[in-house]
Parts: C-alpha cells; sequence; structure tokens
C-alpha cells in the first residue's frame, strides 16, 4: 500500500492529485508543518530533510515532487500518465518538472522561508524581494507555456500538468492577479473539472479560486 | 547529431561525462559563460534562461541537467547507465538528481551567483554565508550516500554518479578540504579512473584534484 506525506497545498498536492487520478488504492497522511510534525523523529526517519512529499511503497521510501510524480508515471504505465512511448516527450516531461522544483519553487522558497537563504532581517526583505520579482518572470513563462490552456506535453494530461495548479493557488495567496494569465487561468479550471482533482482539494480541505 | 552546450567544469560536466561513456558521436560545443557567449541572441534561441546545459538532437531542444541526464539514460537503454528495469531505482535516480539540482547546487548558486538573491552588497554576503553553511550539510549528506565509494544506485554507474564529480570540484574551488570526504574521495578516484571521464576532462581542459 502506498503512502503520501504530504501537507495541504504544499507542492505535495501534485502527487497527491495524479494518485487520485491513478485510482489505486493509497493513503493520505498528513503532516502538518505549522504544528511542526514534520520535525518529529518518526517523520525525520522517513525524510531526514523534514519536507513533503514523500511516498511509501512497503519499504520503499521517495522523496523529491519530480521523483514522485516520474515514478508514479513509470509505476502505473495503464494510467497513460506519462508518455513512455515517446523519448522526446519524456524528456520534456523531467525539463517542465526540474524547472518548477529548482527554479519556480526555490523563489517561493525565497518568499516563505527566507531563513534558508539569509539570517538577518534586512537581508531576508531582500531576499523575499528578489523572489517575488523571480515568481513574475517565471509566472509570465508559464502563460507561454499554456497560451490557450492546454495541457503541458503534447497536448495530453500528464504527471507535469498539477504542478502548476499549486502554483496558481501559491500566485493567489501572495497576492497576485492570476486571471492577468489567461492561458493559465484555462488550464486551472480545467484542472479543476477533473474528479481525480476534485477530490484531492476535498481531502486537503483547501480550495483554488 | 547530438550537440550539448557546456562550459568548462559546470554542471554541463556531467551530461558531457555521460555522454562519452555512450559512445555515440556527438559535438560538445563550448559556451563561454565568462565572455558572455550564453547571453547571445543565438544561444538563448537555444535556451532562453541562458544557462548550460542546453542538449539539441535534430529540432529537439532539452535544457536542466536531471532531465538531459535522464533524456540519455532513456535515449541509449543498451548503455545500461540507468536501470530501466527496476521502477524503484528509476526512482531514486531521479531522487539524486532533483536533489543535486534544486539542493546541492542551488547552495552554490548562493556562493557564486549571489545575486540571483539579493541586491546589496551586505545583503549578498549573509546569502553567501548561508550557502557555504549548507553546502557543508549537503556535502555531509553525499558522504553518507557513498561511504565506501560505491556508485550511487544499487551497486552499478549509473547517470547519478558524474554529478559527484562536480560538486567534487566545486567543493575543492571554494577552498575546502575534500580529503575529509573519504567515501566521496574514493568515488572521485573510481570516476577518474574511467577512460570516458578522462576524454570529458580532456576537451573541458579541466582537471580534478
Amino acid at each position: 500500500m502506498i503512502t503520501l506525506y504530504h501537507h495541504p497545498g504544499a507542492c505535495s498536492l501534485a502527487a497527491h492529485i495524479i494518485l487520485e487520478e491513478i485510482g489505486e488504492p493509497f493513503t493520505a497522511s498528513r503532516i502538518n508543518l505549522a504544528a511542526g510534525e514534520h520535525q518529529t523523529p518518526e517523520y525525520l526517519a522517513i525524510n531526514p530533510h523534514g519536507r513533503v512529499p514523500a511516498l511509501t511503497d512497503g519499504d520503499f521510501v521517495l522523496t523529491e515532487s519530480p521523483a514522485i510524480l516520474s515514478w508514479l508515471g513509470h509505476r502505473f504505465p495503464e494510467a497513460g500518465l506519462l508518455d513512455l512511448a515517446d523519448v522526446n516527450r519524456l524528456g520534456r516531461t523531467h525539463e517542465l518538472l526540474n524547472f518548477f522544483s529548482s527554479s519556480v519553487h526555490i523563489a517561493f522558497a525565497q518568499l516563505w522561508r527566507a531563513a534558508r537563504f539569509a539570517d538577518g532581517e534586512a537581508a531576508r526583505e531582500e531576499v523575499m524581494a528578489s523572489g517575488r520579482r523571480a515568481i513574475a518572470a517565471y509566472f509570465a513563462e508559464i502563460e507561454a507555456l499554456v497560451p490557450d490552456g492546454s495541457w503541458l506535453v503534447g497536448g495530453r494530461y500528464s504527471i507535469a500538468d498539477p504542478y502548476l495548479l499549486v502554483f496558481y493557488r501559491w500566485g493567489g495567496r501572495i497576492g497576485l492577479d492570476m486571471t492577468a494569465y489567461p492561458g493559465w487561468t484555462a488550464h486551472k479550471q480545467a484542472m479543476l473539472a477533473r474528479p481525480a482533482v476534485q477530490r484531492a482539494l476535498a481531502t486537503e480541505e483547501i480550495e483554488v479560486v
């Protein structure tokens, strides 16, 4: 039995959505970051970095969102969420996942976890301002990836798409007017129309507006 | 024909080594970052982010080190550099690549590209100091991954291993005593014993000591 360790609305939401899409039984185990549950000895034994998501399948433990999403695509090929027959599309999918994880997500980390980048209050403010500028630039890139709201890779829904819903929600949370991204907003609507997405959001008790 | 766009000693070295291991003909196209060649219109048409590596295969263009390494593993399965038959090892490989790209490499970016994270001089100094502390923590983790110098995934040489050689060299460049990591040093020696590694280093005109 697969267990996904997640926090509501964190990037773990992407893997949560994909697990719902696949339809295999799984356990969604909520890790309350605000209560420090990611720093308990029990959770650090699963993910020494103390971050979500983490996925377990029996003795197998996997961390890092892009790796978990890719593993789900390879583990359940019949779900058709990763085009295993086309090596270039596979590469494109991993390229997007890595861009999301190592660029877009890092910019949000500057804003929300500035202490990872600098100690002093004034320096943290600068790190946050720089993160906000980076987010604006990356969001313009994302809009260009989905100008008409279509799926990210080859016109087919894939493991890469749910990541965009996470960032769309985060954009709203930092006060951006997300309707300024019409293609991305259409992508978001297409995501919200999927029953699997609705189930994951209901379980996490969050909304994307 | 595959072309790899690289800068000597950058993280593109990992893909360069893997291309040498595979043995297919390819072109190594050097992008001189110091001369600003990554910001020319010609290169930005290949990689709008202006970073290395980028790989082209006919009309196909791919960026992001982990995606390029994974693509090479899938594109040339006969080279045996990515265990496609074992989904958990595949997941572990992607997990490591993502950790290297979105954590370890980011810590070096704090040190060498502090302007990406903050504007003012004082804030940049704090970003650099924070990056240096993060590198020390991550390097201890890497040592724990290869305590006896063995390959990273399942005892088999894979697309994940050359990344460690990149970081080993970077550690030396920032003045760390890398012999303090005996397992990793043994891993480095095993890397340097491979003819493909020697060829890539010779082409890039760099050394790893």
